[in-house]
């Protein structure tokens, strides 16, 4: 029997979606070398490794599947060094991401991506997942931030691709290649990050529509009208009713859609950009609203924070998947979503990245009712199969893990798909990194 | 014998590198389906695949060097999609590059990477290398702007990766790990590329300086005083005397070294970064200029372009590599170089992109004197060594291609070297795409 504290080791946040885990021990190593030295062991014994950063993962990509070692990087935390005047930092895997954000900010600089729960997850698992947030729709997602990697590869070298300078078009990209890669290839113990100056000034603004299709026009003329937003989310008509409590805008009995832009930059850019805002999402609007006070500002984005609790707290659980589309089928992916909902007798409703097409399309569920569960599974898989009728991909920002297993075969030929299990069959070939994640 | 329209196809821009070709064969397809039948009966029956593109490359990566067929896309050029109300693009792979920033600009839009020749490289392979330039120091390379590809891959698969979204979390990087893999990996047949806004405004600031280290300050103090060029140039003395022929700033006879900026965003934004520029790029200059006047400002990048020619010039062939150090290093690598070719009796400057620390470390040799040739080969071995002792790479944006063949040791330990053949290996098992080509 495991003790409450390895028990924490078995789960993520990928909440309902039946990943029982099962390990046999959960290492913390304190150093990189650390790290290295039980990759090795464990490459030359045949013992799974799965590493693990803060767990907040929604993909069940940490969760060990069939015992193995859970290798958590918690203890590799340090700041190995942080040059404000030359807008870089340096930092171990496992500190927490706000904390990556904080110390930027101290420096007067900005790290721009910020997925949900900042707090809890690591830098290491953002870079492993290459995880989005609002802010990547101007200036992309983690990957687009990371100029080297220090990761153990099997059988158990410590190698450093990229490093402090800010191109390299030296080798392979092999860096890229493990954003994003789960941990099935390598374990990242530290990252170099590029900086910018942090924005002087961000204003949102927010505006509610009688309909899908009117707010999803909306968005399309942000975009059209040539305005670089900083920020463009979108909640649908379900979503703005499961998380009334503190909308930023009043969205009254005929709100059907919301979008929150973001204008930032030198304070009088970002005002500028602000009203260009204000007057795009006008059109068509029933509300708009614009705060700029400071405490408001930060009430807007924590109540953004909280959608996905919000909607969770309705039925006790949710079962979400966050497909991308090309911008322009937004709509349609956000009314599908409703449509795939009630054929499977399941309250749904989506919320997400307008700008970039990424949408979280969510079925509410009981989490005690094993044919809520089944039923979501099914309209899952449905919208999985939209994301690939919409010409999208079956994640945005998530990743496979262990819940898209199998589907990435619907938005990629099966010559890809053997290119694919080749990499990994390469860089892993005995198949004991985070076994049975990101299978294509 | 092969008659002249042949012998275009043995050669790329890597002059004077003693890069010899030898093809059986040129086949230029006029769609993708077409380079896949071509790639698969090459596979088929052993034969090297050379891809090509606009054959400006200035590392041998488009030169056959023992037979196979030469593969040109300079007949796939099509305009596939052009969206500029949604910010993207699709066009085939032999599209020139420059033809790619005309049309952005006509909807509008910008495409940012501006590596020279843009009237000679086509996309795909400014995509296969990862092209960069000036604006990359703002806006990333190439790669950055890729959201998917088209590509065929051995035995002769023609598939996408990405395509009209602007993230995928879903499979590996494989785009990213096409990028930059310089036709090695696969043929690369159409890009969807992601554009922005064009900005309304771009001013340049030149600053010339007494010496390297007064000059390196001022680079420095740009960034750290937050100011977000989107160029960062620079010269030294040897590429400032020998491209003295419509000096943007008179640099006098003290004139060491030479720094350009360029501040964009809208007008006003413009304006101001412009004004910041001055004042900081003022300090310890021996003069500055920043146009306004169209006619001058397009006359300061025309002459920019016309830097690498006029260094080429004086001894009738130059031999340049293009390192990339931290940026805090960059006076160490200019000083090395001059140093470096001092010590093997040879003309030595330096220029680039300084905000990247990325230089173009170059030496002067008459195009016929062997003698000339070898000791540049001995010296930029040496500026390799000099990239890997300041903690850069032996290339920021030119590649390895034939002339840095195992050249990346000196940057990258041998398990990720391992790492880099096992992709190559699993991805192109028979050896034959582009053979000799960015090895490891």
């Amino acid at each position: 029997m495991l003790g409450p504290p390895a028990r924490a080791y078995v789960q993520d946040a990928a909440e309902g979606r039946g990943v029982s885990g099962r390990l046999d021990a959960v290492v913390l190593p304190e150093s990189a070398d650390a790290v290295a030295e039980v990759v090795a062991w464990c490459y030359a014994h045949g013992v799974a490794i799965v590493p693990r950063g803060g767990g907040s993962g929604l993909a069940g990509g940490a969760v060990p599947l069939d015992g193995g070692v859970v290798l958590g990087l918690e203890r590799l935390r340090r700041l190995r060094e942080f040059e404000p005047l030359l807008w870089r930092m340096s930092v171990e895997a496992g500190m927490p991401t706000a904390e990556v954000k904080r110390r930027a900010r101290e420096g007067g600089l900005l790290f721009p991506p910020d997925p949900g729960a900042g707090e809890q997850s690591q830098i290491g698992g953002n870079v492993a997942t290459n995880a989005g947030g609002p802010h990547a729709y101007k200036y992309g997602p983690t990957g687009a931030w990371v100029t080297g990697l220090e990761v153990v590869l099997p059988p158990g070298d410590l190698v450093r691709v990229g490093g402090p300078f800010r191109r390299d078009a030296a080798g392979y990209d092999l860096k890229s290649l493990l954003v994003g890669s789960e941990g099935t290839l390598g374990v990242i113990t530290a990252v170099w990050l590029r900086l910018i100056p942090a924005p002087e000034a961000a204003f949102p603004v927010a505006a509610v529509y009688p309909s899908t299709r009117t707010g999803c026009e909306a968005v399309l003329a942000v975009i059209g009208n040539g305005v670089r937003a900083s920020v463009l989310e979108c909640l649908d008509r379900g979503a703005i009713r499961l998380a009334a409590n503190g909308l930023p805008v009043a969205a009254g009995d005929d709100g059907a859609f919301m979008v929150i832009a973001e204008a930032d930059g030198s304070a009088s850019e970002a005002r500028a950009t602000r009203a260009e805002l204000l007057e795009i999402l006008g059109v068509g609007a029933l509300a708009t609203g614009a705060p700029t006070d400071p405490d408001e500002v930060a009430g807007l984005w924590r109540w953004r924070s909280g959608v996905s609790l919000a909607v969770r707290a309705r039925r006790g659980a949710k079962i979400s998947e966050d497909i991308i589309v090309p911008v322009e089928r937004l709509a349609e992916a956000v009314e599908e979503t409703v449509a795939i909902g009630d054929r499977h007798g399941l309250e749904a409703c989506s919320w997400g990245h307008a700008g970039d097409g990424n949408l979280h399309a969510t079925f509410l569920v009981a989490p005690d009712d094993p044919g809520d569960l089944a039923r979501a599974e099914l309209a899952v898989a449905e919208v999985f199969g939209l994301a690939a009728r919409l010409g999208g991909s079956i994640s945005g920002e998530h990743g496979i893990g262990w819940v898209k297993r199998g589907q990435l075969g619907r938005v990629w030929p099966p010559a890809a798909l053997a290119f694919h299990e080749r990499v990994k069959l390469a860089c892993d070939p005995r198949g004991l990194m985070n076994p049975g994640k990101k299978l294509a």
